[in-house]
């Protein structure tokens, strides 16, 4: 007995990511498969690595699509960049620091954490001293973290880690394509990030790009990185003018990568910033039309993952099974010391629609009523199409 | 200015990888992208591992495919089982061989190297030598060498193995769903494959299956894995009952993946052996009629790769740029110390037809008339219909 074939339900995507996928995009993944060495996909190549380029915001020629999902690109800038025994701080202010500080140590670092509770962000004066103090050779830091939304500034930090002679190595999964992002302008050395958030490709590959100071460095190792699936040595020859064969790319996913940069560009970086952000602000006027909290403060808050409080006495997991099967609504609950108290709302890429905005209030309203919270009845789409209305 | 989209020439991969892709997974592969928590995803999750199970004649829980291509199916069954210092035994005979040997060096193993030169196996005494010289942790082993076509028997080298206290650790990228491999039977303990061979799935994902033995060698572990992106400890815990998020799978390849497996489940094993040796015999008394040689012995090449010999005088790139730009057909050249000396024939997964076989052989005549080479005209393709007529 087979099982059935694929036959996904329709969903919405407003959880953390992955995002909607565009039919474009689904469709050029479908295109037929052609060798990783045929002419035409290393044209494809140097498109992509072009795009990935301007979305970045950046010159560095070492800027590629890792064949592996955002957790490979983190262990991708983390592996190149440290060797047994260096000294690297990271910030840990959620999940996906964390995770970074336990992928640092697995590659050898020695690892100095400066830590700030969830929805926390960093000021720049505390990492000073911890350069001050530890003298490390990276420092690793969270932009957007998706388990909080809290929007983390890394402009200035990137700056004093270059005057400590430290390199900066930046977690955007979240925060490409949906808010500013200059790695030229910054300074920042090593970049990764995911294709399924606000980009809109479904999951499969991590862009990254390292600086000429991070090119450096990982010239100057006297060891080899100890992933040889992720060593950019190796990886940048492939995607380089030697094409030397290292691995197989996943040619599909790399045509669908394709097509939502595509999409991005014609949009074009200002717009698409403008779009996260109007409909962020929107779901934010309707939601506290609803009484529902963020559970991040306004200050530092990522337009494309809004982490607000569960109302007290609501079922977690009944309101987002309901909001699933009755709407096909996917969002995602809290991670961590989170778990059971937050709900994560993802605007990201073409999810982020005032449609969807309005949806998700309205199927939110007769989730909670159904389960006897108290809430007023059209307030948050009253809210919500006030908050367009308005411009 | 944009690039234009992605509209790829049709190509018939003849090449060592990937193969062509049948319609039906290109379909699975553009259907919507879900959650990768979402219960459909999960259900899909569930058949994938019980149809690898099928396909790799295994009973063992951990089995699933890990999100990268075939060179991460190398890592991860390197990585899980090796620790720092650990003795590892590398069987090499082509580039797969020598990559394995990398990797584990990269992990710490002290490595212990057994060469041949390409195109020819390993015989099961030499084994036994080294497990008594060396005593190894593990013994890697590459099932079906991709870059010389040599099909390296395992059944007697992993009962070896177990009898001297070592695992056995074996690349099966190429011989998956194309020859028979029988995990349990034969006693295997870490086995990966890639899913763009005879699976002809889009390349992206790597089944790999541990047995129970492998299993309490990673349980018993000292270290952690020094890759957290591979880190079966976690990457089981999602694809297990507590659905533990690890990293964000690569959805719609999983989908593709699903498709490709009830394909390969459908035609049944036994018939696509068949089906890939019966091809296999065509087009050797094709290449025979056109003077044509193997580079490997008749006792152990594998149906799916035919390593042949260039015949003296032939540009060796010029014949494969007319076979793809005049007629789409991709083929592979040599690597290593055989670049330059051999191409390498694909007939892997939906690739291995009456059809693509003729064509080839006919093409390949046009291409070596054209460039003046001695072939004898019609030759390679009366002698595979007469072989396809035999039966």
């Amino acid at each position: 007995m087979l099982p059935a074939p694929v036959s996904p339900t329709r969903r919405i995507l407003m959880g953390p990511g992955p995002s909607d996928v565009p039919h474009r995009v689904l469709a050029a993944l479908a295109s037929p498969t052609v060798g990783h060495l045929d002419p035409y996909f290393l044209q494809i190549m140097d498109e992509l690595q072009t795009m990935l380029r301007q979305v970045f915001c950046t010159q560095n020629k070492l800027t590629l699509a890792v064949s592996g999902t955002g957790s490979a690109g983190m262990e991708t800038t983390v592996v190149n960049l440290i060797e047994s025994g260096d000294k690297m701080v990271v910030c840990v202010n959620g999940v996906f620091g964390g995770r970074m500080a336990d992928v640092a140590r697995r590659a050898g670092a020695e690892v100095f954490l400066l830590e700030r509770p969830y929805g926390e962000i960093f000021d720049a004066a505390e990492i000073e001293a911890a350069l001050k103090k530890h003298r490390p050779k990276v420092v690793g830091i969270v932009n957007a973290e998706t388990s909080t939304g809290a929007h983390q500034p890394v402009e200035d930090i990137a700056k004093l880690c270059h005057a400590h002679g430290a390199l900066i190595l930046v977690d955007c999964v979240t925060s490409l394509g949906g808010v500013p992002l200059e790695v030229d302008k910054w300074e920042l050395d090593a970049v990764y990030s995911g294709t399924q958030k606000c980009l809109s490709c479904p999951p499969g590959l991590a862009p990254v790009t390292f600086s000429d100071r991070a090119v450096a460095a990982i010239d100057a190792r006297k060891t080899k990185v100890q992933s040889w699936y992720l060593d950019m040595q190796m990886v940048k020859d492939y995607w380089g003018s030697s094409r030397a064969y290292h691995h197989t790319a996943p040619i599909n996913m790399n045509y669908s990568l394709h097509e939502a940069l595509r999409l991005v560009l014609e949009e074009g970086l200002p717009a698409r910033f403008a779009r996260h952000h109007r409909n962020h602000i929107a779901l934010r006027d309707g939601l506290a039309a609803m009484g529902i909290q963020y559970a991040v403060p306004e200050t530092h808050r990522l337009p494309m993952l809004n982490a607000v409080k569960i109302p007290a006495g609501v079922d977690d997991v009944a309101v987002r099974k309901q909001l699933l099967t009755e709407f096909g609504i996917e969002i995602g609950g809290g991670l961590g010391p989170w778990k059971g108290q937050v709900w994560r709302i993802g605007l990201m890429g073409s999810t982020s629609s005032a449609s969807n905005v309005l949806l998700f209030l309205a199927a939110l309203e007769k989730c909670l009523l159904d389960k006897g919270a108290n809430v007023p009845a059209g307030a948050g789409v009253a809210a919500a199409n006030a908050s367009y209305r308005a411009g």
